[in-house]
């Protein structure tokens, strides 16, 4: 199958390219960036020296293929959709411009105009945890945000199980390679460097991902702290009843038993035994950890991944794997490092 | 006034050594270290250097003095209290023994044997901002817990208004000087570089002084994120009744307005809009900000602050300030470096 | 082929066991850890979580299998070399046992009792870039130190073709997983984070391995910087004679030009035109840049590698792939990550 | 004495609007930012909440004053040097524009037009340690750069005593706020975060200063690390002539044992026996350390500073209270902070 990725000179983009390059079933063929126009991938990516001779071409030069990948800044995807569509079978949106389906939570979330519905409509949510019958075969896949998935995939047994009892509060913590490849105030290192800066005490737009997907209402806040891979959420949950911890494990058992992907830690001793997000750097993991407090009246459920790959292009990918009908894992394999 | 650390090998003591260092009134005669007894102060705390002659004592070798600073583990200021009392007047006490006041909050979040009630009932708590009076000519002082320090002066306004409705959460995020000077595997530095550690999800001893203080109900998780020094908390409420932003500064204002060592952070646009606690390292600020939901439905209050100074000697130091009627900023007049 | 790992425990363990999970030709049969002996490998490490059943097991309990990596503390491996080679037909080792020849430098540097000499000569040096030839069919191979490799082929082209004029100073920084698992006074957090600690400001044992390969005098200091993984050496060459930068680019090009790991970097403007260590993270690659003063008196040539991949265990496997003549590559084609 | 800051919302101006809030013989009157002249000073520089009401001012807002420090950009300083000697007494100068006094060498590294020579010949180097005397009375003072003020306080002692044989490999390792408050890509904290970057693996401008001081010939090179504030240069010279360690601790002893702001480091066995910038963060020192290779060929000099502070603008404070006959510590007795 032969890929492009549009807006490929960004971190998402790039971390797209990476796994395309790898992947069994796909030929990378065309990335485009306006900026980096005729010069190699490496100058934007040097961990792919020697990986590829491609070099970055214009959108305009783009020639059909079997699957685009769109990379590229909010509000992009959906002014454009239609010409996508035209050039490949298969789009991949990873922008929010076709995440949020209701008209009311989107306006109240993203400011600007909303998508055409028909084309809305037309868009498979990219969580394969959630959707997994829905995207076989889906031509057109919207992936999630990075904090979005962490949150969803923390809450969503939990909630399709009736037990979140009132608003969660979603305390989100994020390395600086969220906030994409432009520089600015906040990402100047002397700033950003050992920071713990709360840029976003609510509002933040993934709330509206994970109101839609799992039918709550969060209270989300977003932390900036010193790493640049990473997203972990913690979600501080009423319980609707009494629990216990052996049928909370149960929950996420039956809900991610068999995901290839989401792995639910449960370990008494070890250091790591909450999800962190440094040692998946690299890998599509979803770490899922659960602590109920003695009382039974208070649940943190945390979950970290990395925001580039499992919360952006690995994610991607392994829509696209089941889109396909490739093996699920397919260019997926890296299992990250310790240390790091 | 002439001063002795007990326990000044360890990070919180050395932080009280240099603020007395450089204390108008106070003159540095002795501090103690069983494992370094005899070696010069700088082999710990190379910070130190040609800052003074003074050598590591044993505790065995201690001479009366004015005032003895405890900075030792949990339980050690409490089995001797009757040795420190003789031999000072004036005891300020870093440990936690003698924070808890109620038998059975504290029986919960300590499992050993309680103070004696007595000596206990003559302790005042160390928190300058709730007790002022209580600390004017007071000869016991027991110093609050960093990360409780954070959420107490986060809370108490609104607690003290009765707009707190139901559990808070306080999601806390600390950085490594916290856990103390004895290296462990969580502590080294591949495991602990760049980590979100939820070291604990609930039940952290702290959440009895923040309970103590604010007559609230708690849930607070740690989290360990990059950093050396600074304790950040957000505070997750919902509001006892319908309020405004502006009321609550008001609130902020009238609890913090003549604090010399809290400042509410109110910025609409700037970087560093709510408390970071990085700028603060060294010197002995809380700083406190907020941020009410549009629905106001959910308010986040965030406090910072660095834990061995507001959050520990220097806090110490300002009660004793308070204790010895002296200006109450003597000795603390560091800023604070940005960028750092 | 089945492979066992001594010292699974450990950081260099680890990564070999997450480089053989994944080798096309290698099961991965027994890990060692006397220890952790009897429970499972991802509690030593995380990363390997649901990748393997693999529970450690005591060096007692191997039984013979085809190759045995030896990630061992100094020393351990010369005092059993009979046995691992008893064990299984192929010995990789990753100790420094076997890895100086020469008697007299080796006292130098190491001040133990000497490996036996006809062991000693068995072991082929494993650095495939200068000993391809050898390793081919070789049953025994000490694999090289980590700052030791970056800084033998940053500096071995050059000394083939004689133009080192004079001592050169190897200018090395490190990250702090080079010092293993073991948590000290060194690489407690609050200690090593942020640091510029020039731990060894001469005589590093490494210093034995560059001249003997290179057969130059070196004068190497090693300071630890703020990271994990990653090694970077700044070489500082008198030439011998005047070059031009051309003709240094072509003796780089000649040594590393068909080489699958070595990435001679030459770009003109990038951020990355100089080697940097954290791209390479849980790669096998050895980046080399070069830059010549102006005057053409003064020669700097930089290499990075991640300490653990390409300076321990990726260079281990890329040995025994030329040994067993499999492709070169096997295994190691995780390209690395950007950013990171 | 009155001071004015022109250039005041740079990382530098705001560390000498810091240290001269404090200082006992200053009153600060005036601080300049073209770009934020009417804001409060807080707004750059958040850890001054509190402390001062001044607000930004334009230059063209200027009024006579006794002191102005110029934290310009290089080249700004002498184009308006007569409207600052105008407007105060004693200018202070951090910029590089009257530093290099020799025409040639400094049309080697700075490509712009020289400043005025009868102007360039009435500023003192400020550099204390080597021209207390010709700072006394001065009134127009070019403090050093940051790098180059490492590596003269590390090489002068040799220098002076004739002990450097040949050119030195000054290697300099250095934080990320010396680059200043813009942002680009190089200070993109996913780009900088744990970065060890040789930016300038020759010809920087702090050669310049450090040949001019020490009368040697210096091969510098430039590596980033992950710190935000710090510098450390390690010297590696080779004598010329046999000398022992005990010699050059009595060659650094003589040139430093008075001086206020010098630490010559020499600890045997103590972690930090080396100097490290991170304890020297916010402080006036330069702690400089020595290695002799046993061999005696090859030495090893090493200093550290903190880049805003003795690299600027702490120096800067220094040179004034020698120049106005104050006591030379005045303002700067802040000692730095450990751990951090």
């Amino acid at each position: 199958m032969r890929a492009a990725v549009v807006g490929g000179s960004g971190y998402i983009g790039g971390e797209i390219v990476r796994l395309l390059l790898r992947h069994p079933h796909i030929e990378l063929a065309q990335v485009t960036s306006e900026r980096q126009a005729g010069r190699p991938l490496r100058v934007s990516h040097p961990n792919l020296r020697g990986q590829t001779d491609l070099c970055f071409t214009r959108e305009e030069d783009l020639s059909p293929c079997d699957v685009v990948f769109l990379a590229t800044p909010h509000g992009t995807s959906m002014r454009s959709v239609e010409r996508w569509s035209g050039l490949a079978p298969t789009v991949v949106d990873l922008s929010a411009d076709f995440r949020i389906h209701d008209p009311e939570r989107r306006a109240r979330f993203y400011p600007g105009p909303p998508p055409d519905p028909a084309w809305l409509a037309r868009f498979q949510p990219g969580i394969p945890e959630l959707n997994r019958d829905g995207l076989r075969g889906a031509t057109h896949i919207a992936v999630a945000g990075c904090m979005a998935n962490a949150a969803i995939l923390a809450l969503h047994p939990l909630a399709a199980e009736g037990l979140i009892g009132g608003p969660v509060v979603v305390d989100a913590r994020t390395g600086s390679s969220g906030g994409g490849r432009t520089p600015d105030e906040g990402s100047h290192h002397p700033e950003r460097s050992g920071a713990m800066r709360m840029a976003k005490p609510h509002g933040h737009r993934h709330t509206a991902e994970i109101e839609q997907a799992c039918g709550i209402t969060a209270h989300m806040s977003v932390t900036a702290v010193e790493a640049v891979r990473g997203v972990q959420v913690a979600c501080h949950v009423t319980p609707s009843r009494t629990v216990t911890e052996r049928e909370l494990w149960a929950v996420y058992r039956k809900a991610y038993g068999e995901e290839p992907f989401v792995r639910v830690i449960r370990e008494r001793s070890a250091l790591h035994r909450m999800p962190e997000p440094k040692i998946l750097a690299g890998s599509n993991f979803c770490d899922i950890g659960l602590a109920l407090a003695p009382g039974g009246d208070h649940l943190v459920v945390v979950a970290a991944l990395d925001n580039l790959v499992k919360g952006g292009a690995g994610n991607a990918v392994q829509c696209l794997n089941i889109a396909a009908d490739w093996e699920e894992t397919a260019g997926l394999d890296f299992v990250g490092l310790h240390p790091i």
